[in-house]
């Protein structure tokens, strides 16, 4: 925490420009601060009325515009050396500065995976001393796509997490050019792009482990229910066919679900209408959590009448009744990670060193409660 | 939709520079992009290489520095000519362009509010054109709160939304300069601050109508459970008090909890072991659920024993059983018109014109399901 609350503040530290127009000597700039009485900064405003010229003529002279005259130009300088202004990292040109931002880019911030792994990069980030800029990905078209992806890159960010959880975040990654630092979160391995880091979050192999799990305890087969875009080989939906298939039992047709908790509502009912299965993975908690109110709304008991896992190991799932079997993902974690490996890319480039990509593994664990149970002796016999 | 699909794009027409080493003619740079063979955008790294300089040179070449040879700087315009480059805004000096950023301060960035609110300043973001930069404030101490402040400001946003919804984010709020242009959501009235505008989630008036509902049920007095940094004469809790003294009840005192819905179940079994209250105002949907957990825990009932009414209308708040009596807060729609009163405040400033303080008020309504019935007869007799 010492490192939290010194870093920031040395990143302010007083900077010099190097253009040609700042001209004032820093005996002078640092000097009585005579116009600072109240605790507010000096802003661009204040130079403008001091000077007697349009706050655009002094967003002008920050960024030596030959459009000004010697006049104004004096004016402004004496301007700034009075009331000690400190133009901000943008108006001086952030190129030619220390400290960069970290741009993060998710088709979805609400989401629990998406919303820890963000606030996990923002923690790392902030005891770095990196802004982080947030950019929805905008998936409606390839267009779009790249409209939301040009509008945070034209920030200029240090580097990009991409987190890669979806088709639309796997499109806007490729998007991103060579030359900027850039890690992945989840999704199938990228090849043969320049400085990317990738973090697995092995959700394939615990996808295979829920389901062995189910297996174990007497269940012949497992129905998944899958979240939005949850395809891919290193998908929680390929670490259950994978051990389906190891197993030597049938692997029934992926039934699809929306993010909505309502809707997997809707599919818990169906199931219970129909052919009731014993056993079914949902692809998060929050389905899971539909699907067993669903069930019980048609009188279909969990886990006495079918076994629900879930996936991620979300605050309510330990709450819910019953409480969820799960695989714990440490999204907070990866976002952690992700914002470290940026980091040190970013300090190894301005020792003029190169880094190799980087492959993080960050297991998941299962968790063991009480929504899957052994089969009922009916369903065994 | 189709405004969401062209705005963004319109944003990133091609601008001329305007500082005095822009020497390359417009019908150099706008002529048969030699270079650009595949989909990549040419970079920085790219100018360098063509021209045979350090990418360090090619920054100061884009931000006039003088020290910069004349030779290279020719060879430099030459090379940014043929591969037809596009510096970003911040290399060529943000203040200049047209397009600013929005910046959001928040304590949190992961709870449902919170991630609600910022997705929907995002969504209208993007359609106008402004990218979103997140800052998760530090609210450890006045002073790592400062620097997480002055991290997002030294972007220089065009304006700030502030999640008004804790001490630390108050704080912050009253942190920023005056000239910046400023959008409050929820928290009390803020009086005497230049251009702000205020979102009012009336959560004052939704916890009085959660109140009196419950004593329309026939409960003589409520117990409230408070989620953090719930004070204030404009919250939740000051309406469940005032209804309660309009109504001659008693008040009882109010109970704490973190954010955390296992922290509310621990508090559901205390309930459940004491003199158990006939009716529970929670202060959010997942203390509810905490809270009905930890009675279950114990053996009480959740509407025949105890109501509990919870606040927010979670998505997970239907699909718990018993679905959850609540007030819903739209979040989303308050992000999004934090985003267009900046947005308004914005255009004005670059007419030339100032706009007075705004106060909008977004009632939440009140949702009636299952987790809340009349009390039981021996609760009344």
């Amino acid at each position: 925490m010492e490192h939290d609350q010194q870093q920031p503040e040395q990143s302010h530290e007083r900077e010099q420009r190097t253009s040609a127009s700042s001209a004032q000597s820093p005996a002078t700039t640092t000097g009585g601060r005579p116009h600072r009485a109240g605790k507010r900064a000096p802003v661009i405003k204040d130079v403008a009325a001091l000077a007697d010229v349009s706050v655009s003529t002094v967003s002008r002279y920050l960024n030596d515009s030959p459009k000004l005259s010697e006049e104004s130009r004096a004016r402004i300088a004496h301007a700034i050396a009075l009331l000690d202004y400190r133009p901000s990292r943008v108006a001086r040109g952030l190129v030619n500065s220390a400290v960069q931002s970290i741009a993060v880019l998710s088709s979805n911030t609400t989401l629990y995976g998406s919303a820890m792994t963000i606030q996990g990069v923002e923690d790392e980030a902030r005891v770095s001393g990196y802004p982080v800029t947030i950019a929805k990905l905008d998936g409606g078209s390839t267009a779009t796509l790249r409209s939301s992806v040009n509008m945070v890159m034209d920030l200029n960010p240090g580097g990009v997490v991409v987190l890669n959880y979806d088709a639309a975040a796997r499109e806007a990654l490729a998007m991103l050019p060579d030359s900027v630092a850039k890690v992945a979160i989840a999704g199938d391995p990228v090849e043969g792009m320049a400085e990317l880091d990738q973090i697995d979050l092995c959700e394939n192999q615990a996808g295979r482990e829920l389901t062995e799990h189910l297996l174990g305890l007497g269940h012949r087969s497992v129905v998944h229910v899958t979240i939005p875009g949850g395809g891919g080989g290193y998908s929680r939906t390929a670490g259950w066919e994978a051990a389906l298939r190891a197993a030597g039992r049938p692997v029934p047709d992926v039934l699809h679900c929306t993010w909505d908790p309502k809707d997997a509502r809707a599919i818990g009912r169906e199931l219970a209408r129909g052919d009731v299965p014993t056993a079914v993975f949902a692809g998060n908690d929050e389905i899971a959590m539909g699907l067993i109110r669903g069930l019980n709304d048609e009188g279909v008991r969990v886990p006495d009448d079918v076994s629900v896992v879930g996936f991620d190991d979300h605050p309510l799932a330990e709450v819910w009744s019953p409480a969820l079997t799960t695989a714990r993902q440490d999204f907070a974690a990866a976002g952690r990670r992700a914002a470290r490996l940026l980091v040190e890319r970013l300090e190894a480039r301005s020792r003029g060193d190169d880094l190799p990509s980087r492959h993080v593994e960050l297991p998941g664990e299962l968790v063991i409660r009480d929504s899957a149970a052994a089969p009922r002796a009916t369903s065994l016999g």
